[in-house]
């Protein structure tokens, strides 16, 4: 039978996020909405920690790894990079890039291509986030679909291999634009989950929602659904 | 080497589009705009020619079926079915399903899923068609976005095997709902291509970039590209 | 956080295989095995019960359908099959067809293909079952491969739509043959887990490797891993 | 209608390729093989040459690639490798890495894991190299499988990304292993042929069958099939 031990998350931050909307961090809103979930033990790691929070002793005891970057994706060292990628893929750690995450180094690695976008565009429109795959574990208890009022606009082409399993597409009323928003893959041993919402100027991760989506996720990650 | 021998396609209709649009049927516009590509030479059938146009003598000479029904699907036999079934996966002929075709018999019969639609709008609204793998052989020469601008909204879920390839979605501006509408899976030796656009009370397939996609499509479900 | 309901599981059985062999029935020494796991309750069921030991009610109740069929095939009504398929792709029902289940009404109707083999022989020898995914929830605790001592060969081609995950990969000393024996799909809001082994003239499923991957693929196919 | 313009191939080589077997290299004989078939033009480039035959001219008027190096992948260089990765994602260059080249740099940096092999074994014992999905355009004219009669030996877990398309699978008789021999991917605009056969102490690349699949490669890899 699975395992029932706690799910132990790192929730990762570079920490450039504004602090007028993440006062703790985009890295301490979510380790707190997960740390109220079952079976889930989450804390939070940053860029200026000692080896940046990526120890080989920290990532040795996370099951899951949520990243969110978009500044300062050069200053993350190779040693931290490549730690990840041997965590992810040798020994089965969860991997849960957020937004502009999309151009970690890690996640870029682990894709082989440039995950570069088709165009985006900060507008302040709403974003419909829909699921594609109701029956896939990262969508259990997720309504057809969830409006984040204000969210930075992502439009394909997203230059990735095409995922194993595509969860959630998104639309941007602004201009119309799709994008592949919620995508799987299995990399080695482990399994990662790309997850499109969250510009940091807007408070797109105090929606419950969303904490929803990102649990589901950790238990999907951590290969308990 | 590629075979170079003209692609022999049978465009298939249950002539129930309005003759006001389509005064020779949805089949009859787009047989006449594959003709003008290099390569192809289609033909039309429907309903009510003798065995519903799809005799065995019929298919035996199709390489790939373009097909359009929404109201008669029922009407459709038996054994047309497991005929078209049968030249798909064990002959290799193309199958292109169109729009509210998602519901005909063969296609269900191919994917052994109820094919049902998340919801669906007649509001005479655009539909943003978006290239989501530009790479793909069917989205060669297509700009980024395509805008139809009247179509019904089809949204998700729509109740399919995850494609092995996603090459379209689209968008709708009435609600922002979002659709994969341009589909491709392998099924036994036979390519199968569903595409969304095409309300029959919409001139849809007159627009010249859906004449690019269809014959890419055929191109490809017939093992060219 | 995933269920921890106990999973309801139905062995099902055409019951033409050897009572030397099975005295107890295929379905009968599987369904003691299932229960000897943590959260698994598993119950027999075949065809000759009434309504086939498929009614709606027995479905109704059913988290994980595991079936075993040969020569009867053809006396498995539409009604049955219909049955089974809704629950599977309409509620999420596992389905997990064992061996010359490829040729079952349900699995063919879930796959739209033949589900032919490239060929078959009853030979005695042993057949060899590789894990081609060591991270698949269904490969936990399985070594990197099983030696059946003695099994039926089945070679590819096997007509089935590509899987989403290919979990078991097979050799066959006879003659070298290979074979995707372990075979996952998303149908709906159904998982389906096919698994070659298991020809009913051989005592296969007595073997405690092949108890783990049962198990296995019923906490996969409900959802849990 | 695709191209027909003759598709250029680069075939490479780091020529540590025994020349008692490959007096020519393997790069040679390849070049020669695809040079009988329509519409190919192959040339050969390898380690020695300036820029390691790597050059931004040499690889802007390449099509395909094909790729083999054992003992000295770790002598490509960055900006080699870079290049290599560059064409392929974002030119849509076509990449055939053969058997050892499993480990060459621009494979794993494309893949994103650690492509380790789960055994190997030298032991001059034939390999049977079936076909697994024959409705696969690389599979075209091969037969249900060829015998390798001298190879070494791959055995699974072979850590890749699970293949988008999956075309053929080896057995080795010395030990019953089986390996995932022949694997496409897409990335970004660029398509991808790993193929197992060919250690350099054998003689496998003289051998007509897999001629025929080179050349399909490189028709598949162009995007012509």
């Amino acid at each position: 039978m699975p395992s029932t031990d706690p799910i132990r998350v790192l929730v990762w931050s570079e920490r450039t996020e504004p602090a007028a909307v993440y006062p703790d961090g985009m890295n301490g809103i979510i380790a707190a909405a997960l740390n109220e979930r079952d079976g889930i033990v989450a804390q939070t790691a940053q860029i200026n920690d000692p080896e940046q929070g990526l120890s080989e002793a920290a990532l040795a005891t996370t099951d899951v790894l949520v990243w969110w970057g978009h500044g300062r994706h050069r200053d993350v060292t190779d040693e931290s990079v490549a730690r990840i990628v041997r965590h992810v893929t040798a020994r089965g750690m969860g991997f849960m890039p957020l937004h502009s995450s999309h151009h970690s180094r890690a996640f870029k690695a682990l894709m082989g291509t440039s995950c570069d976008l088709g165009g985006w565009r900060e507008d302040g429109q709403p974003a419909h986030l829909y699921v594609a795959e109701p029956s896939h574990p990262i969508a259990a208890g997720v309504p057809q679909y969830v409006v984040i009022p204000q969210d930075e606009m992502y439009s394909e082409w997203f230059v990735i291999p095409p995922p194993d399993e595509l969860v959630f597409i998104s639309s941007f009323l602004g201009g119309a634009e799709v994008f592949r928003s919620g995508c799987c893959w299995q990399r080695g041993a482990g399994r990662i989950f790309y997850f499109q919402p969250g510009h940091e100027t807007y408070p797109v991760y105090y929606q419950p929602e969303l904490h929803t989506i990102l649990a589901n996720g950790v238990y999907w990650s951590a290969g308990r659904t």
